[in-house]
């Protein structure tokens, strides 16, 4: 995808996006989310740049979610607004969040428990600002929420409606239990289970006089959206810009979708063990994908036959599938490109990207990092 | 380790270090080394800091050992010196290895391949100084490195003594393959084979006229040092400053040895699968020692019944070994320290590391980071 000639400027490891990509998958989630008629609230966690923000939301720097208050505050600070921390409320870091929320227009929170909403209570905001919450709903998806069908997380829908200081904003809802799937039809299976189950909840709000916006993600079902989600008022995917090999074995997309890479080098040959040493190891890919596939921990682009079978901080080992290695082809300093099992995870090890559009290198993104 | 108000002012996650027993193992480590009579020429990889490079150097800021390139500039940038890369020349960084090597008193490479002698040989050095290189010896370690029992191996050092404009500076041994071990008996074992398989190649080298010196790693074989490597040269261990889950488990120090801890807060109750959830996932503390431990990817300090069970990027989710949850003993914001499997790999997902003396919270240190 990139050019021989760019990329041999580069030292390894290195994180590489294709810009050109990015802006495909981006706009296609944007088209998708129109056409449904369900307002796209991009996640930033996989990226957390401006540059990829910017084409997320379409240049208006304005709603988008957020997984550590360190993303939040770097938005904030470069003009975004409309940020929901769709994170369980942290206790330590009640007055960071009051601060952004006495800053921003809007600056959402997220809580789950009754322990939460009284941080919130205790911590009134200043010019009689509201702190604007959503809360988490686990429609059987496994994380963080209070269960669909426990009476508490009505309860707790209705205290937080109630309580001075405080409005409901939202019900958030994610269905990381998409990427158990296999398939569109699987997806959409669980895509349709969460929607109906969130709007069944939506329903019984409404019947004790609740009203406020509702939102589930995830890049699997928001890559494959089901016409009842156009009830909902919110979507929130965020791995879809980059993508990566997990989604496509789970049927996001397809490989040729995926705009990451990690350039890596051949750096030994170890003709005692049919294994070559590249220059990328979990310090560079992360060990997210440990025995998912075939290939190892990542794909090796172009090498079809090539497993990368272990890796230390600073050295992957390559062997083939089957079959003795050729070394005469892959002479030390050999470049060679692999897709990432998990672009969050790799995205994490680097401090900058590579950006690339049309083969050619166009610059670097600095990503936020920490909490 | 750490008082629990002096924790209570971080935010959660935060890599915590126990300066006193950073001091005391380096310490333990310098004293090993001087009883046995083999120079201590310290690992950077793990911590990558200044501070921690003074103690493990004893404040002469010489004689140190780095795995990537961008750690070898930051001490160099620091007034360090005597530096070894030892990592097998890429053939993209040598020219900055090079700017090295004329800036610096004594820049070391390594390599293991006729193809990056060649490298430096079409690279001259300025000022008619020698590229001071050590050569890569793999003693059945499994990693980079010739084969010791490969006539390539003898053929590369005396080419590389015989290159103008280089110089043989030693042959370099990591015996990782002690991490594989259980106890001590079996470290000794790893140890005793690695120093006597360098020591014999050694001798060749000697009948061909050739001199120079010699070194062994890992942080096993170095706490549990066997007679034979006082015949080496230098040796080259690092994590044994901060220690981990891990190296208690094959033997190398106790769990009260472990420096480091990752300070996490709960922050959701999940009674319907019998779960907590803590503000710590893979993005601080990685996905090492998955699978490994009954404890799942770290032990819970002062809580032996409790699992981490699993991860994603800013959550963990933690559940009892056996039984069911009392959750009154968990109110959200409970502060919970994680003892990591790995330091290395914990480490790295930290751009900051915050240090305890006593108790009380001393500073921070800022590790380099990249390639």
């Amino acid at each position: 995808m990139m050019q021989e000639e760019a990329l041999s400027s580069l030292s390894s490891p290195a994180l590489l996006v294709d810009l050109d990509k990015v802006k495909r998958n981006a706009h296609r989630m944007m088209e998708r989310c129109d056409k449904l008629g369900v307002k796209l609230r991009p996640h930033m966690k996989t990226h957390k740049t401006l540059e990829c923000a910017d084409i997320m939301t379409g240049g208006s720097r304005r709603c988008i979610v957020v997984s550590t208050l360190a993303e939040a505050s770097f938005y904030a600070d470069n003009g975004f607004d409309d940020i929901l921390y769709a994170y369980c409320l942290p206790f330590d870091k009640v007055e960071r969040c009051a601060a952004l929320s006495e800053r921003l227009e809007l600056f959402q929170v997220l809580l789950d428990h009754p322990q939460a909403l009284e941080q919130l209570r205790k911590r009134p905001l200043s010019d009689g600002r509201q702190w604007h919450v959503w809360m988490k709903l686990d429609c059987s998806n496994g994380r963080a929420g209070v269960l669909y069908s426990n009476p508490e997380a009505l309860k707790l829908a209705k205290a937080i409606a109630e309580t001075d200081g405080v409005e409901l904003n939202g019900v958030y809802v994610h269905c990381g239990n998409s990427y158990n799937c296999r398939g569109v039809e699987e997806i959409q299976a669980v895509a349709k289970e969460t929607t109906s189950l969130t709007l069944q909840f939506m329903e019984k709000l409404k019947a004790l006089g609740i009203t406020c916006k509702s939102s589930i993600g995830s890049t699997p079902s928001c890559s494959h959206p089901v016409e009842d989600m156009a009830q909902l008022s919110e979507v929130h995917p965020g791995n879809y810009t980059f993508y990566d090999v997990q989604q496509s074995v789970i049927g996001s997309c397809s490989l040729d979708d995926v705009a990451v890479r990690v350039l890596t080098r051949v750096i030994g040959h170890c003709p005692h063990r049919n294994q070559l040493l590249i220059d990328c190891g979990w310090a560079g890919l992360s060990l997210d994908g440990a025995g998912k596939l075939p290939t190892g921990y990542a794909m090796i682009e172009g090498h079809p036959n090539l497993k990368l079978s272990a890796m230390t901080q600073e050295h992957g080992k390559v062997e083939p599938i089957s079959g003795l290695l050729d070394y005469s082809k892959y002479p030390l300093g050999t470049m060679m490109t692999l897709i990432p099992y998990h672009s969050c995870a790799t995205a994490v090890m680097h401090s900058e990207y590579y950006v690339f559009s049309d083969g050619r290198l166009q610059g670097k993104w600095k990503p936020t990092r920490g909490w």
